[in-house]
């Protein structure tokens, strides 16, 4: 049976040091998303608040909510007053000194359809996040909802095939990536263009690898340091919606948008038939990726 | 310690009925490769006959040789006289009954350095692999010579993050795709161009991921279906030479090339510090990469 195409906008905005500021920009988005017809809505990682990774500070672990928190409460109000599916962000309190970074997904009744607890968590100058966030333990499994089941994942994991790659062998029909991801202001241009690229083409490389349609939604806008011991963070946008051959449907700039596409669900079991990798894969011959490193 | 730059050189050749003239079209290849001052010279996949996989012939199992077959002693002599490591690509006939598609690396003394037996085999219309070559059953193992450890894979293998990272996890300073893809001539210019830009954007993610440059030499021309059963197969080139960011260092059009770059091997470690996805694999949670599917 012929699915509809299936409408989904992600909502690129910029964050300020305000939440209340923040959560209404998501909010709005919201609104112009579902106005715009689009079903599923897709917000950057830890939409709530500035990027806060940028330096170690205790103190902000304030910044946490539990699951019910706030910005679930307010995602799940404009999930069920505009009719859509949400795909929110959050920094999650589990419990005293236990703390993720964890995508929500909100079905268009408001209810809480699942979470994902982000697998891969990167450390690098200006994305201190493993001081803030601990590792999910719940593994790579996709969420169903009354659109699809969603492979939903979060940014560091978008650099990783293996995440992909289980999504998908669970069924996953869409993988969902809210992300973070900026220049750093003291790279060169060329070093600038290249990380976007690669980023680009990791994020098609998932579809093609995998057959389905890939969309990750991330921040914009420039957040200073405000501690003096971080770094300034120039985040790029460049939201992209990708096709299941790893063609580029649309692609947002650099700044705050909302960009909507149809997604034709039906065409990655054409297009797995034409590349039928899931065929293939030698599964006798992969116990090593279980391993750190292969020494020879 | 610094290494030199490494000189590669892919030879980028159309292949005809006359195994002798192929051969001859490589050797001339690997000389015009050492001539502009390659250590590394890569050959097309099967480049010592046309692309019999177009359809089933129990017949042209005639065409496989063993392992110290015609092609290999060429090669060997090649390598020899010009001084260059060389990888080669051949039918193997193993045994009666027990072929294999096999790379074949060459020390720039006469030596073989090592074999890969193709692991991924892919059965598409015109494509009919599966009637011809065994599965690899030697793993992903990259091959050491005197240029480094090369983890030499082939064609379809491209497609598959984990053949990729395999050979990563082993220590390959380099990731080799001797290859034969082309267009169908049936499909529209949208979805040729889909396809061309998809092999390139995967193992350009082959290389974003695991950190690493990454070849793949096609070969080239028309080659028309002799059976009346099989497809007409117009090979499209575009041979190319990838560093470790994902970035494309050179491009080989749809014709007959010899292309030479200098590839900087020390660079890996820059980008693996900056991108170090190694370090935070979750391979605590990768067990189902080894299933065929994950059934929720």
């Amino acid at each position: 049976m012929k699915q509809a195409p299936l409408s989904i906008a992600l909502v690129q905005h910029a964050m300020g040091p305000d939440p209340y500021d923040n959560r209404q920009a998501s909010i709005d988005g919201i609104e112009r998303a579902a106005a715009a017809g689009a079903r599923l809505v897709i917000l950057p990682e830890l939409h709530a608040s500035e990027y806060f990774c940028k330096y170690h500070d205790p103190g902000l672990f304030d910044l946490a909510e539990p699951l019910d928190g706030p910005t679930r409460r307010q995602l799940s109000e404009a999930a069920r007053q505009f009719g859509v599916v949400v795909i929110g962000s959050i920094f999650e309190r589990r419990a005293p000194g236990l703390a993720h970074n964890t995508a929500l997904v909100i079905e268009a009744d408001g209810e809480l359809a699942g979470i994902y607890r982000k697998m891969h968590i990167p450390d690098d100058p200006g994305y201190n996040e493993k001081f803030y966030f601990t590792p999910g333990d719940q593994g790579f499994v996709p969420i169903d909802t009354m659109l699809g089941r969603l492979g939903v994942l979060v940014c560091w994991d978008q650099w990783f095939p293996e995440a992909a790659r289980m999504m998908a062998l669970a069924g996953a029909q869409i993988l969902i990536y809210p992300t973070a991801i900026g220049f750093a202001p003291e790279d060169d241009e060329d070093e600038q263009r290249r990380q976007l690229d690669a980023w680009r083409t990791i994020q098609r490389s998932h579809a093609i690898a995998n057959g389905l349609p890939v969309v990750a939604c991330n921040r914009v806008g420039f957040e200073a340091d405000r501690s003096g011991a971080g770094r300034d963070a120039q985040f790029w946008g460049h939201s992209l919606i990708i096709g299941p051959q790893g063609e580029i449907i649309d692609e947002a700039g650099l700044d705050a948008e909302v960009l909507v596409a149809e997604l034709d669900l039906d065409r990655s079991d054409q297009v797995r038939r034409i590349w039928p990798f899931l065929r293939d894969r030698r599964i006798d011959a992969y116990q090593d990726l279980l391993t750190r490193y292969r020494h020879f």
